[in-house]
Formats: structure tokens, C-alpha cells, sequence
């Protein structure tokens, strides 16, 4: 019964875990909150690894149809988007499968377990002309677009130093399972790709770009029990905890110095084994005239203080984003009604679709991706070396 | 393609603005959370006050049909869920014709502007045997079903006092227009009844039923601008600001002090006009062994105290609400992902999707909303008398 | 070989306690943080209920002479000011002497446990021409001095309205030993007199004059171990718990509304048995542009909202106190240092000492504390009558 | 008139700047705090630059002798202790005087602008066989001795990981004068040796020794303006700031991470650069078992995790410390009474007077003080060379 000029675009979805609800939820919901919407997600296809668990992936998350094999959703011509929310060591087969078919897609981050899967992946999306993007979704938090705001707009002056860290603690238990998280050649890293890339992208998205790093990495736990089921339940103590334990060949903790092209200087620690804190994303940036700090357990709140306050009157102020901030009129009418890891995927969708039917540019893409790879890789090489490594150009 | 045995449920909505979007996000997300869910939702028909807003709405918010006309969704006979989202003067109305075509009703809160009416729909749908929700749904905030749940457990006790707030600050800008929240014939009262009766029916939930209080209520702002639109665009400046004024009638501001049936005593605290308090929904409750800290800005947490920790660690504890808490095991995989406004309407849905397709009871009911109403009335005559009151008995 | 011209004031102290520890510690540092100083305090003769206690209190606080009876201190004519740290029911008695002596006089707070002695000890002191004080000295915290000048300013606009607590825990134990706090006769009230006074002189200072009030009071624990020694350790289980019992006949939480004679409506909540709160006394006050929020347990702090900032950075910011703000010259050389309970206490004998030598006014004094007792009486009756009372006008 | 057997120890201070103070606030209220005292430190005579500085600070800081010449408080036979409270450059010669003249010596921080004074003091005060301590206060913090307790006590396992910060914003205008604080040849470094090394000292007191480092350094302001007067304001604009400039040739920013012999990793970032910031000393310190997290400016409260409470109730607690923690029966009889800045000083003063009149042990003493240098110039040459560095041994 649609009758605007609202295009509709059908989605294949790739992946039906914790990455497929929020994606599906996004779908559903960024008509609701952006209005008028750029486009009209169609919830088309949804892909697992079977027939069965895809049909109830369907079922929950409100697709049209389901399949047991991603290359159909490749293959369909209907199938407009193509999104990602795989296992990491199968995003560059599906993306360039994907861009090859001509399809825009959205990928979940990190890009790629390697650098050079990375590229491939950039070059494949290039030469395709196809829409693409990464999903480090927490720049869509409206408080960190409001700091990268106050930053272009000068409101803190010019940046001198960043503190960034990514602290959870759900594999500080030694019970918890070997799950693909824990294993190189799925994950290609543990802490560091997984939650230490996004500190990345955000430091990236909020200083610029980053030329060189000193690091240090740390694994705590070196075995941990055999999983039981497939299931990448976070955190969960195994059941076989008693049983026989396979070894850990990733990191638990990446502690690394920045240098960025633009001088600033600034750190970054990221560890799943800091009890106590749960999705602890932190940035801390100090400027001439300003810092502002962020903690995404807070994520509702923004802390900035401006050195022209009056001199009785001066402190970190608390601004509870909302429709006075970036993407505000487009989610609740008033602060802190309530932002959700919901509505960073909404405001993610919202861009994307954004991208593809109006052609705007949208970041973070896959060149993005690649470079956080090469980011990544100096962190390694610089922490096996013991000193500071300049992170590679690219080369796409 | 559905070839579970989940039951499908046509739901008809009325009203389509901020509580609209919020009830339609609900269904989509629901079955996605919760799964396998009690019912699939789904949109059938929503209704506005004229087609074209009706058929905006339905392609916005994902519904198969619309109209402009309310009583078409009452007598639709495959609806089977009637959702009202209207302004509190209609909610008597619809929610009778609704019971009376044998509707289950979800119905925004307050429950009706009078007592009178509250009292006319709990007969209306006990008459009917249809299952009934009123939808204080800041009971559905995990930290705050948390909350209840230590309490029940007698972890803090006995329960010796409550303090409650809910403060906003979009109605302290005096330039702010006349919208209907500030019109008693159609709002019942101010932000008693928009907002305060949020926290009596937090302190009822928590502590129990209130049998006296003791208040004051006051107007700051007058009069206001007159609207020049009809959208309710909470606290925006309106651009008539210079233009001719109407008249404020409701209150701005209420205190009152409270006396529970089970000897436990306590105040509240409601106002719009907090300047830089957003949606600050707090309450603290002491106990004989405990004490319980929450504000809904940083919803996330509960802060709980235990006498029993060792005497060098004892102290307010920051709980982040995740899988090990209420509804968490539906809702996303480690704590402080982040609980948004969202959330607390999808818990709702679940609940009362589980009371109509499993028959369970589900609170607040209508029976609650028109206990909230009666304390609402015991509050403005004990404002009025400047003494205690006792809160009137249920009649129905 | 004091050399300047500094005058040396003598101080007899009467009372060796935890109240005693403070004024001793002022009296020494007092000079050390403000430089000149208005005068060098001398720490001339401590008075203890007997020669033993005496003599070691002066050794411990550093007095040239002791004295196991109180009237030798008052009697001394090169003693010019008497400072009383006694228990509540001794006040009056030693004051009136002092007075009579030609006496300067700081007396801790409450002034007395009645309205008459109250009213008694004001009269002394006008009649003897001496300064005089009352020792409610969280209003010398710098956050709360701070927030008296953005008020005075103007810069939160209009007082709407006040809401403050003090909340403590060390009484929340039923095992704690009835000392003299838990003793009418010797107390006056309980909660009310020992810790909710500060609230109202805090309320007072920061909105001005309270006409009405209308209160619940409430006795949570109503008997407990006597006391087996005679020692005034707050919230230390007795080690005679399981002996013999007494009769608590004072109050335990006090809840009251507060109505001002500027239009300003509030609330206060003042109880011992809030578990985890230590010394939480907090206000927060909107006015019509802006908000003040304080809490002592962070009294380096006080936070504030202007509604005059930019659209897009408006929140409470935390302003930590330092040189830019009231006393700061004197404290420490930059802000978060860390101001403690004794800075609260030096600034007291500052203001003290200066309205001595320089013949300034100081506040608060006994007109105050004898209001105080006039509005603490009204809550008692509020609280029994079941009704909002006006406070009694000051008839001395 | 003493009358007891407490020792009285005569005390030389040498410095009536801003330590000057600290110390004789310390000196004063030592015994009223801790009661029987160790001693009771005499405030016996002050040197200053010059007869008249010193007869002033005499006045004002109760001493009763004064000298423009340090050189007598070391000749004079009756002084017990020689206190160092002047700029870094002095130590050496004052500190090695002092130790050949059989005092015991409390002197500030950093010990001394170079490894080899730092090894040259620590030499001579063990061939004096006197008592030595140098004033890394933050240690006597309460909270940050709970910290300790909690660590040595296996309550959050073993560590893992430390991160450390001490942040202001004193340095940050541009406009402030050319103080001693950011002259090369006087302070030894900038940022690293005035606040820095704080933090090294805190790493090594909670975790253990550090074995190596990697690091940069970061001047931001390059010149300011020469200083008018003598004065070490910190952070004032200097009314000079349109004249002549000289050049900053110490380090604004310090960022490093750390190695422990025990395993562990860390990093540590300071700056006097950070708007907002005022004395932000913090740090967070993950184990097996559980999280500590401190912050100076919150000083009465330390947060620590527990893994071994109840899966629905786990979270940071926030513990206010007071008589059931370290040092908390001398302090104040309730917790949230306040710790400032004076307290640490004055429970330093605590163990510094048990070490000498009971011939305890006390920490940290210029061996410690002497390491935390060999630290600092790992630091340095780490940053030079753009490379993990070892810390040198000790090799006195």
C-alpha cells in the first residue's frame, strides 16, 4: 500500500547471531525514526548455515525468505544490499562474491582477519562501484558524533592527546569456552580485532589519521576448556569447564602509544579481562582550548569542558544528547529517554541506505576497514619488536 | 513462510506520533529479542485523525493498512489487539468500545484524565474479560525489575522509606507553546499526571500501595504561547512566541510526601521545569539491611548497598543490567551494551503479548491505572486542604 | 617573636570530642591558610568534664592549660572567646555564663534543644553586646559558598524551588548503643536536631526564610543495647548488645515540605538509617535559569546549568573549587586537592576571628540558630498534627 | 605542662611555600589526630630565602625560631629533623648536609632533578644511619592504602594490568608565566618529575617494581612569558604575558607503558595540560579476582570488583573510606567527612614520626625515591630512542 516515492530496497542478510538481530532490528526500525526514511529496508532474505536455522531466523527477524546457502543471496538479482554479520575469516569470499554481483554491502567489522584480504576487499568494492561500509557502529553514537562536531568546529581547539580505552570483561573468567573468538585462524586476533579496532576507527574518526605505534600485548588465559556447542554465547561459563581444554593463540590485552599525522600523541588499552567494566569504551581527548571525555556505558552523555567559560564557572559539563544533537530530531523528542546499542545500528542503517539511494559518501567504508587493518598489523609487529612501528600506506 | 506454531496477532494502533513510533518499534523488535516469542505481532491497521496522516504513518511505521478513523479499528473482527496512543482525554472512549468488541488493550498512561473515568474503563474490560495494560512501562527498565526482584528476595530487608523523582526541564522555557499538556479539560492535570504518575506507580511496584499523602503543587509559567501547529513538540521554543497568549491551568510542579500501607514512608518529587534534568526518573529505597539507588538517566545501573559485605567493603555497588538480570537473556549478550527507551516498550510488548496468548496476568493493569488515578486525586486535595489525605478506596 | 601586628586572641575550649578535635585543628591552621590573618588564635585552656581528660586534651590539642570544671574558663579574664563543644543540653547554661562574661562565643549547632533556650541564649548575647555564632559549618564548604554567589547574582534566575537531604547509615545498626543522640533529655530530637538542622540552615542560607512547613517523622528502631561506656563513637555495634535495653524516644527520619516566604516550594529528608550514605548532604535548587546540584560526600564539587549556554552544549557541569572561588585564596593552590571536613571548620574560625577583630558581621549566629529551633519546632508539629504549620515568628 | 611520656621532636623546615604549609598543618594536627601520638612534632625553626620571608612564615605557621640561612637549622644541635620543602635543585646539598649532621630527613618530591644527586642522597643517609622518607603523599591517602590492603590481601587476585594518570590543567594557558616548574636546570624535567613520577611511585607501592618502559614525551607550548615575580603561582595568567618570552625546555605530556617484574603490564599518562583536570590522579588496576579503580578527585571513595559476588549482584562498589579502613580510627569518626589534601599530609607525618621514635620501618624513603629517578631516566631515554628501555639497577 506504499504510496510515496520512498524507494524500496531489499536486503539479503548474511548471519542470523547476535550481529543478525541487530541488523534486522535496524532494518525495521530506521523508517520509524528517520522520516522520511531514504529508503524502505525489505527484510528479503536471510542466510545461515542450514535450511532449518534459517527459516527460523526468518521467523524472528522478519524476513521474506531464507536460505542454508549465502551465495543464493548473492545470486538473487531482487537482492539490492548484501550485509555481512558473519564470522570474520568469511567476510572477504562473501564480500567479493558479493561486489562482483554488484551488490552494495555492509560489513561487519573488522574487515578481515589479514591485511591483505582487507585490500583485496577495498579493491574488489572498487572496482565494482558499489556502495560500501564497515560497521564499527559506536561513531554513530550521537555523543561521539557531537564530539567529532565540537572538533570540527574548533570548540576545543586543535587536539594535543587522545586516552582511548575498550575494557569488558567477559573472558576474564578462565571457565569461559573456546569459542572462534579465542582461535587466530578464525578471529586472526583476539582483543585487538575484536574490541581494539574500534577504538581504532574512533580514534581515526576523531583525530585523524595515525602514523605510528608502540605497543604491547599480553595473553592472560592460555587454555580454556574444548566448546561444547556452537554458540558464541560471551562469556558463558562452559559446562565442560572440567574437560579437555584447547590453546588460546590470541591476545587478551593490547596497551599501545599513538602518534598521529597532525602531532597529537595519545594511548589505547583494550582487554575483555578488566572485571567490572562491560562495554567500556572511553575516549579522552585534551585540545588548546578543551577536552572531552566519553564513556559508553554512559553513552546517553557527553562530557565537555570549554576553556572560555566564565573563570568561577568552569568544569566538564554532562550534555545528554538529543534532538539539539547530531541525528537527535530523528530518534526520541527528548535527552535521555534512552539511547540503545539499537540506535547506533539504526543511525548505521540510516547512513547506508542514505549512501545508496542518494550516492553520498558514507564512512566508515572499506578503505576505512583496510586501514585499520595496517593499524592493527604495526600494533603486532611493534609489539613483538619491542618499539615503534610506522603503520604501512595503502596501496589499493 | 511461518511454519512455527507462533501465533500471529493483529494489532490495531491509535495514534501515531512519539508513542506510536514506540509501540510500533515494539512489535517489529519484540519476537526478535524474546525468542521464541509468545506471538508475532503483527501491524494490521493504524489509525490518525485523517487519512493521509494515517497513510504516511502505516508506510512509516510498517503497518498493512490505515485510517482515518479510530472505530474502524474496533470493528474490525480480525483485529485482535487494540493499542491506544492517543492523548489522555480520547483513552475512555476507545478503551470501552474496544472492551466491549471484546479488544485485548494496551493503553498509554496516564490510564484517563479523572478518576471517574479510570473507574468507567476497569469496569468496561473486566465486563469484557479482555486482557488489560496500562503502559507505565518505566517498570519494564531491567535495573528496575531488578530492583523488585531484590527486594522480593528480602535482600535489603524491610523496606523503611522511598524517595522518587521524575524531573524534566522542556517546560522551562517559558516561550514554550500552550500545547495540550498544559490545557486541564484535555490533559486532566499537569505534570502530575504526565510524569508524576510515573513514580507513584514505581512506588507502588516497589514498595507497595500508598494509603495517605501530604502535598503541595504549584505553577511556575502562567501562560504561554498560543500553538501555532498541533504537533507536540516537547519544550521546542514555538516561533509565536511574541504572539498573543492562552492561559496555563495545570500544574508545573508537585511535592508530596507519602505514607504506605505497610508502615513504609516517603516523598516525591515531580516538575518539567528542572533545567538540565532530562528525564531524570530516580528513586532510593532504604531498607533494614539494604539500600537501592536508581536514575533512570544512566538506566543501565542499578546502585544497590548490602549490610551484609565485609566491613572494609561495603558500599553502593554499580550493577550494569545484562543476561544475569531480568529479561536480560532476551535482550543483547553482555551488560552495558545499552539499554534505550526502546527497550522498556519491547519488554512491555512481551509481557503483554504473554499475558493474551498465555493467559497470564500482567501488571499495571487497569485496575493499577485507576489506583494511580485515585492517588493522583488524594494528591491534588491534599494540595488544596494542606493536610494529610487518605487515598480513596477502589469501587469497581 | 611575633613581630607583626597580628592580635593574639586566647580561646577557651569547653569539650574535648570530635567537635573539639575540629575547632582545635581551625585554630591552629587557621592562620597557616589565611595570610594575614585577622587574628593568631591561642589556644589558651580546654575544659573536660574532669583534671584527667582535661590535662590530656590540652596535651593532645595542643592548649597551654586544662581544667575539669567549665566556669574556670569563663572566669578567666584573659580568655576572650569561649568556644562550646558540648553535648545539646549544656549549650544554654554556658553560653548565657559566657555571655555574661563579655565573652565572644562559637557554639556548636544545634543552638539548644528548645526554642525557649534558644530564644534565652540570643537574648543573652544582645544584651552582652558579644559575637556570636552557631556552628553550621557545611554552609563554609566552598561548593556551598560558591552556590550562595550564582544565586546572589542571579545567575540560576528566580529560586523555584529547594530539595535537600542529609542522609547517614551509622544508626541503621539496631545493635548501635543508645548514646545521648538517642536521649530526648539530653538531644532535644534525634535526627531532626543533630543532622536535619543543617538542611534547614542550608535552605535558609541559599533560598531565605521558611513560613510553612508539613512533615512526617518516623522512629524506625525503638530500642537498643545501653551504652557501656560513655564514649560518643558514632555507629559502632555496643559490646553489650545482647544486654540490657533502653528506650529510644527521638526520631529517626524526618520528611518535611518547605514552603518560603519568597514563593520557593521544597523538601527535606534527614535520616541516620539510609545504609551507604555516609555524610550525604545534598541539595539541588532550579531556578528559572538554571540548576545547582551539591553533595557533600563529593564537596570538592558543585555542579551547575546555565539554560544561557549553546544550544548544543548545555548540561550541569561539574565545577571543582579552588582559588577562582569563595575562600580559595586561602585553601589550596589549585582545585581537587581536596578540601576535607577540617577546611570546612578553618573557614568557620576565619569568619569567626575576622567579625571579632574587625568588627564584621558574621553569620550564621544564634538569631539563626534560634530560627532554626523555631522551624524544627513547626516540623515536630506538622509532623503530629498531620498538617502543614507556619513557623513561629522570632520574638526576642 | 605535658605531663605524658610522648616524646617532643623539634623540627627544622626548611621552605614556607606551598609544602611549607602542608608541612606545618601536619606538624600541628598529627597528634590531635592520632591519639596517643608517636611524638609531637615542635615546630622549632623556618628558613626561608631571607630573615624577613622567614620571620613571616615563623608567624604564620607557628614556629617558633626563624632563619634567612638553611645552614642553621642543620648546625643547630636541638633540631631532631630536618624537613625539605624547597625547589628540586636544593635537595641534594641540603638533604646530604642534614644527613652528616645525624638528622632525620623528610624531604619533598621528586628527590632530585637527577639519578645521581638521587644516588648521592640516598648514600649519605645510610652512612648516617638516619630515618629518610621522601613525600610521595598520595600513598597516605586513605583510599589508596584500602587499595593496597586489598592487593596484599588477595582479594582481587593476582594483576594483571595497572593504568595510571595524573592530570591537570595549570600548564595548559599558554599566558603563564615562565615559572621554575618548566626551567630544565632548576626541576630536572617538566611534566614527568613534578607529577609523573607520582604516578610511578603509585604503580610501584600497588603492583610492584617496573623492569622496563616505553614511551613518549610531548612539549605543546614551547615559550612563555617571562616571570615577574618570585612567586610559584601555579597556573595564574602572568600580567607580563605581552612582554618578553623565554624558552619551555621540559616536557608538557609523558606517556609510557610499563613493564612489572612480576609480570604485569601498565601505562601511565601525565599532563598539566588537560582542561578540566584539576589534581587527576588516577588509576585502574585489573587481577584475576576482581578491579580496583581511584580517583584523587574523588579521594574519600575507592571502587573495587569482586568476581565472588552473586552473579545478579556484581558491579563496582564505591567505598568511602573511614574508620574501618587504614588509618580510619585517627581520622574522622564517619566516613564522607572529607579527606583533603591536609590528611594525607598529616597521616605522613604519622608514620614519618613512628619511624623515627620507634625505629619502625617507613616507606617510601630515598631508596624508593632514588628507583622512581632510574625510572624517570628510562623514561626519557625510552622516549629518545623510540623504544623499550630497562630500568637500571640500584647501585648503592
Amino acid at each position: 500500500m506504499t504510496t510515496s516515492s520512498i524507494p524500496q530496497i531489499n536486503v539479503g542478510l548474511i548471519g542470523g547471531g547476535f550481529m543478525g538481530k541487530a541488523h534486522s532490528l535496524a532494518y525495521a526500525a530506521m523508517p520509524m525514526f528517520f522520516w522520511p526514511a531514504p529508503a524502505i529496508p525489505v527484510r528479503h532474505t536471510i542466510a545461515e548455515v542450514n535450511e532449518g536455522l534459517a527459516r527460523t531466523a526468518a521467523e524472528r527477524f522478519g524476513f521474506q525468505n531464507s536460505t542454508g546457502d549465502w551465495r543464493r543471496v548473492i545470486e538473487d538479482p531482487n537482492i539490492h544490499v548484501v550485509d555481512i554479520a558473519t564470522p570474520n575469516n568469511s567476510h572477504a569470499e562473501i564480500a567479493i562474491a558479493a561486489a562482483q554481483a554488484g551488490k552494495h554491502i555492509l560489513c561487519e567489522k573488522p574487515l578481515a582477519p589479514t591485511v591483505a584480504e582487507a585490500k583485496a576487499m577495498l579493491g574488489a568494492v572498487r572496482r565494482a562501484g558499489v556502495v560500501h561500509m564497515v560497521a564499527f557502529n559506536y561513531r554513530r553514537t550521537p555523543a561521539v558524533a557531537l564530539a567529532r562536531k565540537y572538533i570540527e568546529e574548533g570548540r576545543i581547539g586543535r587536539v594535543l592527546s587522545f586516552r582511548g580505552t575498550y575494557l569488558q570483561d567477559w573472558s576474564a573468567d578462565p571457565s569461559g569456552p573456546l569459542s572462534w573468538r579465542f582461535q587466530k585462524d578464525i578471529a586472526g586476533s583476539g582483543t585487538l580485532g575484536d574490541i581494539g579496532t574500534h577504538v581504532v576507527d574512533l580514534a581515526r574518526y576523531l583525530v585523524g589519521e595515525i602514523s605510528a605505534v608502540n605497543a604491547m600485548m599480553h595473553t592472560y588465559i592460555h587454555e580454556r576448556p574444548l566448546q561444547s556447542g556452537g554458540a558464541d554465547k560471551l562469556g558463558a561459563s562452559d559446562k565442560n569447564a572440567s574437560g579437555p581444554k584447547g590453546k588460546v593463540d590470541v591476545d587478551d590485552e593490547v596497551l599501545t602509544l599513538l602518534r598521529f599525522e597532525n602531532g597529537a600523541v595519545g594511548s589505547l588499552e583494550a582487554t575483555r579481562n578488566a572485571w567490572g567494566r562491560n562495554n567500556y569504551i572511553t575516549f579522552e581527548i585534551h585540545g588548546t582550548e578543551g577536552t572531552i571525555f566519553f564513556n559508553y556505558e554512559r553513552r546517553d552523555e557527553l562530557q565537555v569542558f570549554f576553556n572560555s567559560d566564565p573563570a568561577d564557572a568552569r568544569g566538564l559539563r554532562t550534555v545528554y544528547t538529543g534532538p539539539a544533537h547530531p541525528y537527535g530530531e530523528g530518534l526520541w523528542p527528548i535527552p535521555a529517554l534512552g539511547i540503545g546499542y539499537g540506535e547506533t545500528k539504526i543511525i548505521e542503517a540510516y547512513d547506508f541506505f542514505r549512501a545508496v539511494t542518494e550516492g553520498t559518501a558514507v564512512r566508515p567504508n572499506f578503505e576505512d576497514g583496510y586501514k585499520t587493518e595496517l593499524i592493527a598489523d604495526a600494533i603486532v609487529r611493534s609489539a613483538q619488536q619491542r618499539r615503534e612501528v610506522e603503520v604501512e600506506p595503502v596501496t589499493v
